[in-house]
């Protein structure tokens, strides 16, 4: 049935027409409510009479470009470590930040900035559009080489509005700081993305293993991407949070994070490596996790030290993961993580949230002065003491796990509709699916979606 | 005749005595003319006791900076698609941008920016030079493997000149508003290259047709290129234009039309596809067409929906003239175009020139406000109607058009003087001919110049 | 006895301990002495009642990104060009920046930046520590492939603290102008580097020969270095400089300067090469020597001139050396030198040193107006004359090359202490001696530190 032309045909057509209808919608919403702020308007902001060096693009503008690149270098480069999937994983980062941009500007206006029933946007949007992308390809991640580019669509199409609803909850309706994301973005892409994996379980997936390693050139290829992230991560850090010291602070928290961070990696990847050999998979993720478990923190008064302490124990934890949890995961809880985003989005992420939760209950007038109005306002304002904050927080992160697990149950259950092209089981990891490979034999694929051996998912 | 030893050693000194003799002529020409000025002048900064946070520098830099990298990252990994190509690629790239940016120093200096017969340059005149380059690369684009950096040089000589000229008649003649250069660089650029190509023009080039495509890694190293692009092109747009909300504007207006144009890129690519696959050429290359697109009327008030509209009609006609326009432009009109920029930049480019004459005609005193002296300052003075301003950007496109022909045409009877080399039909996209390449076995190409076969061009 | 048990897991624990130990005591060391400065502190910051406009975080973290950038991408991937080495060059590269990063805080913070017994950090801080990453990343291209972890981790623990010392006596005992670091990062680290490498010298590294090239796709991983190196050296030389027309003029300085160096490599590379061809041995290095040869004078009023001139000369001389220089250190300095920092960094860097003496020398009071007093203070005040500051000047570069020369010695000492690991002569530039290679025969180093014959450094 799989192989009978009506329904290749029908398949051929679903990337197409997903990604048409999706833009068409996307068009028509913008028509209806996108406009520009009064940053970028030109008779609203000449109105206003001001110096074109208050505008907002000369504050946020060079962090913005910084998160950009992460998102479309980074992640995509550092997901083209699979041998032959480097096409799907630098290609369809693509296509699915793309369309997360215009989706999440759309999801993220109607929530947080309607004014007038008018959707404002300018750099701030862009920055926050970007970070919801980041979810995204988090959760892309964990699922990397097992689906297709339309159930890709549809998890981006569900997880944006489950994120955007996360986000206004936390930091709208509960008062939780989280700047960098280590809830909203690291630790909700993880979890979503996992519990999605896992109702996705293919217990026949060892038919795809010899594609699911690196080769040589390959990793280097995914060190482009762990290089772009580990330089940016300041910036990512930084982009939202307030601006004067609050910016500055967090992207030297962040800094200090990151280098500690990598110093534990290679220290326990050399520990407990093979002969003491150091291992790609590690230093490419898990030296990066000290970007992640600064997210919540970084615009706080961490310290330098602290700084360092919370990048190496994020270090650590995820090369351990990496290494011995990441196949009880698998194993124990049918939870197949491609790209390994337990160890460095989701443990990191949860342990970014703790570190919140501390540094936010230590917070005291004397530390904070005056500035304790701009990371802690309801502190400030005497409508919380620091260490109701701190249980904000921690509630914070139980919803947000909440979210993540429900959204992903759902998303993974909407990826299973028996419609959806997914490739097969010894079809995973392979870019000759969904892609033209240049100098290919192409009789192994003749129709690239055909089942070729009863599929375990449907 | 073409493998005496007295030519060998006439070929061999060709490049050497070329890159010498411009340096030579660039260097005496800066030492007459070029002169820094008032904002990174010691003296004339301080002079004016201005504060430091008024220097032009701290608006225009971040931006200059991302769009030098795209010339040069952006541009030159983008062309190292071809298997055997990427050394000239990348080098050629590095060699004729290092070049024109000087050059383009003192030509955009003697027509737009002499002052007391001084050339006075800065941030914005570095821009400027960047922007030259990226014509002289998106022509370099067309002929891309089928031409020695000799004839490289020449064409970058005459077309830098031309393109001087061209700019200064649209923007300081025909008051033609074009920032991030839809005509200027885009259009200009392509057709100059696509002209010059024809003249080139190889019949025998099947010869080295094996070549011609990518293989998986340079498929990779090409999407490095892509991202950067795709990612800095915001950047790009809005390094020239006004401060304040006019950057702002043209950044947004760029990242939406990019995020529709891949979005149309995807779905066309996959639809006239083989079994639904996608093509990388047109991943590479056509998505970022929404770049080109909104190159004229990103600084006006295009409206986010606009730049969503815009953006995807230039990424589904890139993509369509990937598939269906470069054969017959091979076959029919004998161009042969290695990079298809005519579907990247010549289309898309006369679509961004067309969309600007529309939004100008749409122009208001209501849409715009007191901004609207800062996007068409002749309308705003009331020396201009919002409709003569788009017959205006209209013939600004013509003016391109002839500029671009003319000069393409003048350009290829240069590059076909006798004594400059060129590969010969069988050694083109080989970077053999010009590198040394490390591994090989060097029996092939003895004297890399040497005619192989009669050559079909002399 | 090299193989016994014992010893083998000795040499395991080697990089882990050492990682263990070194980040222990810099966290004890930041705890103790590490603080916000007042542009990073909540407290410090809003009690100044400061615009957030004026935080210097938007001076300089533009900048101070893209001298990051450098750092982590640019030397990581420009060192990448060997074939069977990537790993380790971005790996270690990674390693040593990340703790350098840290090390360098405090030893610069302890030399330059205590107040009230504490070192204040903040951007500034974050752009000088990059700096002297970059100093030992220089070190490392020399020694690059003969050296394990340990090894370089010691190499940078003592590097850091002769660097600072050097940069100290130079910047505040003798008043010496070196923005860029011509002396204090490029002539300091090469030296450094150099001597190092002499003492460690291996007469049977011929054994090792054949993995000492690059391949086809190591030579465009390099490029990727290159590139970003080039792009971004406008931001390196200016990054510290005085704002305003200072961060202004360096940059363009710079720019011009390696559009010259760039011209020249090409002309020289395909002059010396063998029948005219290029040698990406020079293009990937010698064309960034422009940016090395104006780190001194790039912020003086070298004229845009007087910046292609210095640009072309660098270019050429460290192409050159490539070609004819570097077969002489080996051969009759036995002095083996595995990235040609000599000719990059070396050689430049002292020509830099004394384009510095030359216009320092030159300065008047009409060129430099009231910019005077931030190019040269002691001049302005009169408590020296340029011809002075001339000779301070080159007495700062004799100072320098004692510290490196005596530092590099003792480093090399330090090197050959009997228990750090080494690679074996027949190991050499081979990855699988520290890292997992994927794919990869194993048989080949059972034990990867194993001495294979008798080992001629011990």
């Amino acid at each position: 049935m799989a192989g009978s032309p009506r329904r290749a045909a029908g398949r051929r057509l679903q990337l197409p027409l997903l990604c048409l209808l999706l833009q068409g919608a996307t068009a028509i919403l913008f028509a209806a409510f996108v406009r520009y702020n009064p940053e970028t308007d030109a008779a609203l902001w000449h109105w206003g009479n001001h110096s074109h060096a208050d505008n907002e693009f000369y504050f946020r503008y060079p962090s913005f470009q910084d998160v950009h690149a992460m998102v479309f270098v980074g992640f995509g480069f550092l997901m083209a470590f699979l041998q032959r999937y480097g096409f799907g994983s630098v290609g369809f980062t693509f296509l699915l930040a793309a369309f997360t941009l215009q989706w999440s500007t759309l999801i993220q206006g109607f929530l947080h900035s309607m004014h007038g029933g008018r959707i404002r946007v300018g750099v701030q949007s862009m920055v926050n559009a970007d970070f919801c992308a980041g979810a995204v390809l988090i959760s892309f991640g964990a699922v990397l080489g097992r689906t297709g580019p339309a159930q890709l669509l549809l998890m981006a199409l569900l997880e944006t509005v489950l994120f955007g609803i996360n986000e206004f909850v936390l930091l709208s309706l509960l008062g939780v700081k989280d700047a960098g994301g280590s809830m909203t973005i690291h630790t909700f892409g993880a979890y979503f993305g996992l519990v999605l994996s896992r109702v996705l379980y293919r217990p026949q997936l060892e038919k795809s293993k010899h594609r699911q390693g690196s080769i040589y050139h390959s990793d280097l290829f995914a060190m482009i991407g762990t290089i772009f992230l580990w330089v940016f991560w300041p910036s990512f850090n930084s982009a939202p949070t307030v601006l004067g010291d609050g910016q500055h602070r967090t992207a030297l928290n962040t800094y200090y994070s990151l280098t500690a961070s990598t110093l534990g990696t290679f220290a326990l990847s050399a520990l407990v490596g093979e002969r003491g050999r150091l291992d790609m998979v590690h230093i490419q993720n898990a030296a990066l996790a000290g970007g992640v478990v600064v997210g919540t923190a970084g615009e706080m008064m961490l310290t330098p030290f602290g700084a360092l302490a919370a990048g190496f124990l994020a270090g650590t934890v995820s090369t351990l993961g990496y290494k011995f949890f990441t196949p009880i995961l698998e194993a124990k809880f049918k939870v197949q993580d491609t790209c390994g985003v337990h160890n460095l989005h989701g443990m990191p992420g949860v342990l970014g949230a703790l570190l919140g939760v501390l540094v936010a209950g230590l917070a005291t007038h004397e530390a904070y002065g005056e500035g304790l109005d701009s990371v802690f306002p309801l502190v400030a304002a005497g409508r919380r003491t620091a260490t109701s904050q701190a249980i904000y927080q921690l509630f914070g992160l139980l919803v947000t796990l909440t979210f993540a697990s429900v959204g992903g149950g759902l998303g993974g259950l909407l990826l299973k509709l028996p419609f959806l092209g997914s490739p097969a089981d010894s079809q995973c990891y392979e870019d000759q699916v969904y892609w033209e490979v240049p100098g290919e034999q192409e009789e192994e694929a003749q129709d690239p979606l055909r089942a070729e051996e009863p599929d375990s998912r449907a």
